[in-house]
């Protein structure tokens, strides 16, 4: 049954009092970035809270509230998963009709207007400080479908990619919040890709893309030289965000041979500022794609449910105001989970540092209707996309913005939401 | 002629009057780690050098002279190129035998007690903060005699290699200063890879190689969405240093279709303590390889010397004290510049940040002595390197110790080195 708040929080609200995220906002009158819950229609400013004894019936927080005067959730993450439960669950209590603590905030406007904040006053930034970037390619339908349209069926995928999480290392200062305008990048691409002699030009990208993907941020450092075993790689797991992993597809084409992809990915990647926690995420667990392949020891987890049910959706709207949802699709659609994703990206020793995020690979279903990227909708520019209203799209245009939604909905109808991921196309700059 | 200095310093040391490279360092006694300057046999301890009015002849440091309290470089690289340019002639001019200061320091053995420190007694630590991390494949031999061991020497290069510095985003956490003992990674291998059927397993690597590069550290910000015009490259690069890409050839060869090395080379990347300035290296400029393509206009450099003639030389020291030089070569076996590399990374508007790194790909000249990896010593495992004393290699086993060093020697003899890139191979973990 669903929890009921003394905030007045709607029905089909992301933020619900089940949900509790974290991000970094600041205000007109406070410009200064720091923590904050979403809930309902209002950030709850923890600086601020815990300025007015807010954390005075939890007790464990209080020697580390300091972490909730930082500009990014760091520090709040490095305390560790338990703590990020106790903080959750206790915020939860204080928002509760029949909170035990009504002291705390619902009977005390005093404090509710130093700390309640509409959302529509908020800005939000990106609420860790990313050291490191890496971009998986978990999401299976993707890349088979992409796989199909280069090389044929029967060479979709390459000899690896059931084996292990293929990934690659991103770019971590071009991730912005959501909201961020997206400037069409420039870059070398071929006119013609299929002369003998390859000649680029420099342009403006042409086939300007979006990866629809979940984010997941590290909360736990480990030793260098020290592989994260399985089982322990939910402790490193702080939570999940939305993920556009905007894509320059005629800049990747002739560039990411041998080496991957560079410039393509490197001008923007955009997420969703409220990072839902793992904790949050326990009870929409669910099976990912089957695996025809046995994977090795070290990726098996006990857990066959160890991805995510999250209703996703991506939503074009063109310059005109013309509104078309492109894609539905769910979080099951990947063959790894974050846990198995990191567990490989540490095999080698390599140190994982709280903040780093992991991104899943664009997430498709099987039909044309689940496709998280224009690429494979608009099937390599064999055909178009017809949006609302009788426009239609190869790729994106100039003014296009395009918002991801990610919600999961509980047995009860209860949401715990992701909110959005929104960015708009600016022209390139001139050359 | 060389300028003399009155603190007695070798002719042949790499840290000359004319050097002056910067780093971070600590002491037993003062763990916090500071920026310093190497010169002679000595680090000149930045933090302490300011507290005792070291900078009281030079107006224009004073407001910032809390870059040297930093445990980093990047507030001081921040202060960008002029700044630079004004410190190191300061320097110089107080170590001077003619100095017009003899009261900083020269004279003044109260100060000299406080700030010049042995650089035996010395820790060094990365000296900046490295968001993150790229690195480029532009030493054109390495790519081609690669290229030709697995696609046969008509196909070595890719038809992108000559237009554009092909480069992938590396791991910035993973980042250690010389000295640093490099664990051997796990990771999945094929045991034989010309089988039909590609099975995996999970072992150390046994194709442990080096890659010899030059580092170059950024110093200046620019807006996300604005490309860093190729004029104006040279004031966004701070400094050089010595960089070893330790790969894991077995890693990667399974792992890196299609989207580039990943686990292979998160595992470590070493690099030398002391950045070398721009400034510096001005007099060492030289011209690349040559490019028998046009590269596009935004790619084009005034001048044709864009690159750096520093002596580079591999010293490999068994578990036996057994010590080779395994490779001599020169940083001009380069086909591009770091400033192409830094236009060609930012042409898209990715914005570049205080403290990223730029790798230059791996280094080797055209003969079999110049080769900076294994991989082309050994012919991909196809002969043996033999070393000094009987011992023979093809990949590095535990207990090697890698070392590189690079020094530019002007026409009077004068040494501007970067000193040495050191680590030692440690056993895998177990599985
Ligand atoms: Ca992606
Ligand atoms: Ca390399
Ligand atoms: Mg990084
Ligand atoms: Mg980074
Ligand atoms: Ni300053």
């Amino acid at each position: 049954m669903a929890l009921k708040s003394w905030l007045s929080i709607a029905a089909d609200c992301h933020f619900s009092l089940a949900n509790i995220p974290f991000g970094i906002i600041s205000t007109r009158t406070r410009p200064t970035p720091r923590p904050a819950i979403a809930i309902g229609d209002y950030a709850l400013d923890l600086d601020q809270f815990s300025t007015h004894n807010g954390f005075a019936a939890l007790s464990v927080i209080q020697p580390h509230q300091h972490v909730f005067s930082d500009t990014t959730l760091n520090a709040f993450a490095g305390l560790g998963r338990p703590m990020h439960t106790a903080v959750r669950k206790y915020l939860q209590s204080v928002f509760l009709e029949t909170t035990p603590f009504p002291d705390i905030l619902k009977d005390n406007t005093s404090v509710q207007e130093a700390c309640l904040i509409p959302l529509k006053d908020v800005k939000n930034h990106v609420p860790m400080q990313i050291g490191d970037y890496t971009d998986f390619y978990a999401g299976l339908n993707h890349a088979f479908t992409v796989g199909e349209l280069f090389r044929g069926a029967s060479n979709a995928l390459q000899p690896n990619y059931k084996h292990l999480p293929v990934g690659y290392h991103g770019r971590a200062s071009s991730i912005v919040v959501s909201g961020t305008p997206v400037r069409r990048p420039l870059g070398q691409i071929l006119e013609d890709p299929t002369a003998e002699i390859k000649k680029p030009i420099l342009s403006a990208c042409r086939k300007l893309d979006i990866e629809l993907e979940l984010g997941a941020f590290i909360c736990k450092n480990n030793n260098m030289g020290e592989p994260i075993p399985i089982d322990e790689a939910p402790d490193y797991i702080f939570g999940v965000v939305l993920l556009n992993d905007w894509s320059a597809r005629d800049i990747q084409a002739w560039e990411y041979v041998p080496l991957g992809p560079f410039t393509a990915k490197n001008f923007a990647s955009s997420i969703s500022p409220w990072v839902v926690l793992s904790d949050t995420l326990e009870p929409y667990r669910t099976s990912g794609l089957d695996n025809d392949v046995e994977v090795l020891d070290y990726l098996k987890e006990k857990s066959k449910n160890n991805v995510y049910d999250i209703k996703l959706e991506v939503e074009l709207r063109t310059s005109s105001g013309a509104t078309t949802t492109i894609s539905r699709t769910s979080g099951r659609n990947l063959l790894f989970s974050f846990n198995q994703m990191l567990t490989h990206h540490s095999i080698t020793g390599c140190p994982m540092r709280i903040g780093d995020m992991l991104g899943s690979g664009t997430i498709s279903g099987t039909e044309a209707s689940e496709r998280g990227s224009l690429l494979e909708q608009n099937r390599n520019s064999k055909t178009v996309i017809k949006l609302e209203g009788g426009e239609q799209r190869v790729f994106l245009e100039d003014g296009d913005e395009v918002t991801i939604r990610g919600v999961c909905i509980g047995e009860d109808g209860l949401r715990v939401g992701f909110g959005e991921c929104k960015g708009n196309i600016i022209p390139a700059v001139s050359i």
